[in-house]
């Protein structure tokens, strides 16, 4: 019996049959597998929501592990249905730009099509391939499977280019990817590359609000206050400390965040 | 190690103790199960909906499968916990109408009435028999079990007739049962009833609303676009592409759904 | 392989990485663990709450199992991370007061504070020590490893007030401590401390409504009808017969409830 980890990012939402349909499936062909429910929460065919939700499963999963993400506004098109193996995890998907945020800075060292009629249910619905087509993708992986019977090699996959801020002669021009559970903004702008420049000395600017400097923890600073961190997952966050920075700002995905060093005062 | 799955089914929420009290009890007893949560977002006490939840799952999990679902407006009175054989898969649940729709056409093979006390947990709450009587005899079967062990044969079980769309002159008459998550209305009308008529020839009427055809994927009509799909239950839905179908016609369910063969014109 | 469940409860949300984030860490460490949700819906930062669901899992979950609870307010201040062992099971959270009902009356047998780097994920984040110190603490104790590895033995914890009502000359004075997803109202009085009174001895007031009597099940009474029962996991519950309590009397956490003996009429 071998590690066989499945991650499910989808958005299903949790009221119907579609996310146990998937398990099921799975579970038919692979018993011995530890589901890990992600989210289903993603909004509606968001891909950009979910192509975030995937860029944080690699640094915190053991290598190995299957990652089986479904946001399928094409479905019924003939958007292609892949596998890619990134960093030694494999990730079972649309080809929509769900791989874009995992991909940013490690590409793909491997991308096949999923093709191959052996590996579905018959017959395959038209409008859930999820079940159909991915998830036996999916058990194939984590039986140790080798993607190449899944189907042909292929070169490119579609990426979205909302995972690379803007840089410009001041510092970044970049937008919110998601808003979380606690109202947290995150942002698409890595803390990395801000450098070496001290964290004081950086403005944010975000829906009409300022932000000066970067802080460390929310407890750093007293309940209601505004603040930017680096996020748990690498990303600069927009938070109100004890509060929702959504809600206080009206902002969410898309809105402009702009972060410039501070000009020296004459 | 035998393979063991547990799907549960409940109207319990996800904010409290109750889905884990049921998981605590099985796996005291049956540790090597593989549990898997279908829905616990079920309307409070609606026993229609958890019926439709039902009828999907022996399609998708293996066989040998238990399947555990509490919507249990009656705990407390007399109604009947039951187990029921039905198509190589097991169901625990109260005799309430749960099991209507899963023995639609796959009539139950076996019924025992849940009765012996050696398979309870000891004291039995008065409201919480999910627990306290139906996790332990769900735990049996896992075990390999006989269900003739939690007691005596029934022959009987309540059914709603809520999944049985009338047939008429020109069609069928017959009403929503569930709203999923992206509003998408799911009928008690059966794809495959409708037979060999050209798919272009029903029209549908659902909440002042017409459709004309039943179409085969979300993908074939622009977004915005009213239309009716053999989902991927087999159920016939009403959608919108893109769209919230239910959000944008009022309606969910107990509305009433015609669908009819086209007049030839003169 | 030796059983070991891992349950967990949380203030994250369904919506974003943060429980994947803690279970792939656990994974990475110890895959054969049983993971169980108990909720990750508890109101953000809100430790009463976290505390009273932790009070309902050693009853149901078997001897061994551990228990990981984050909800952190204080999170990057210097309040202790701790494992704590109770009834034979572990629990693994932030000192901050989580531990305050599940120890009410079964004091800890041990508590050590977890303190020993070479159980962190490297680097630490400032943000999210769920993550990075609790989850690998909680995978040392599922492969069986030794609390006191993982830093120094403490005799003292917090502790919440509010998990004991006040006994007065008539009867209890306590308040609600958690609304459940039927609208049941969950108070700190524990129906055992109620004695051998006649249950219709008891009168209960709560935001303006008066209970003669405490009930047995819902099934008693009819529909819409205002019940005070013991619930099932032991707490004195406010309810209305299918229906929603803590809608119907704009009562949640914190309402005062008062339970007295009647007088006798003269």
């Amino acid at each position: 019996m071998r590690p066989a980890i499945l991650t499910l990012t989808t958005d299903f939402g949790s009221e119907g049959l579609y996310v146990a349909a998937v398990k099921g499936v799975v579970l038919g062909l692979a018993y011995h597998t530890q589901l890990v429910d992600v989210t289903h929460a993603i909004s509606p065919q968001n891909i950009l929501e979910g192509a975030f939700i995937l860029s944080g499963l690699i640094d915190v999963f053991p290598k190995g592990t299957v990652h089986l993400a479904v946001v399928d506004p094409g479905v019924g098109t003939d958007r292609r249905l892949i596998v890619a193996s990134v960093a030694d995890h494999w990730f079972v998907l649309p080809d929509n730009g769900l791989l874009s945020a995992v991909a940013r800075d490690r590409p793909p060292t491997g991308i096949w099509e999923i093709t191959n009629p052996a590996f579905r249910r018959v017959p395959v619905s038209a409008t859930f391939h999820g079940r159909d087509i991915l998830a036996p993708a999916a058990a194939h992986l984590l039986l140790g499977g080798e993607p190449s019977e899944l189907g042909p090699v292929r070169t490119k996959f579609v990426t979205l280019r909302n995972f690379q801020a803007v840089e410009n002669a001041t510092g970044f021009v970049g937008e919110v990817i998601l808003r979380d559970s606690f109202g947290n903004l995150i942002t698409n702008i890595e803390a990395k590359r801000l450098g070496d420049l001290p964290p004081e000395d950086w403005t944010i600017e975000v829906a009409g609000a300022r932000i000066e400097g970067i802080g460390r923890t929310y407890a750093d600073e007293s309940a209601g206050t505004l603040v930017a961190l680096p996020g748990s997952t690498g990303w600069l966050e927009i938070s109100i400390v004890n509060g929702d920075a959504g809600r206080h700002l009206t902002a969410g995905p898309g809105t402009t965040v702009w972060i410039s060093k501070k000009q020296a005062s004459k």
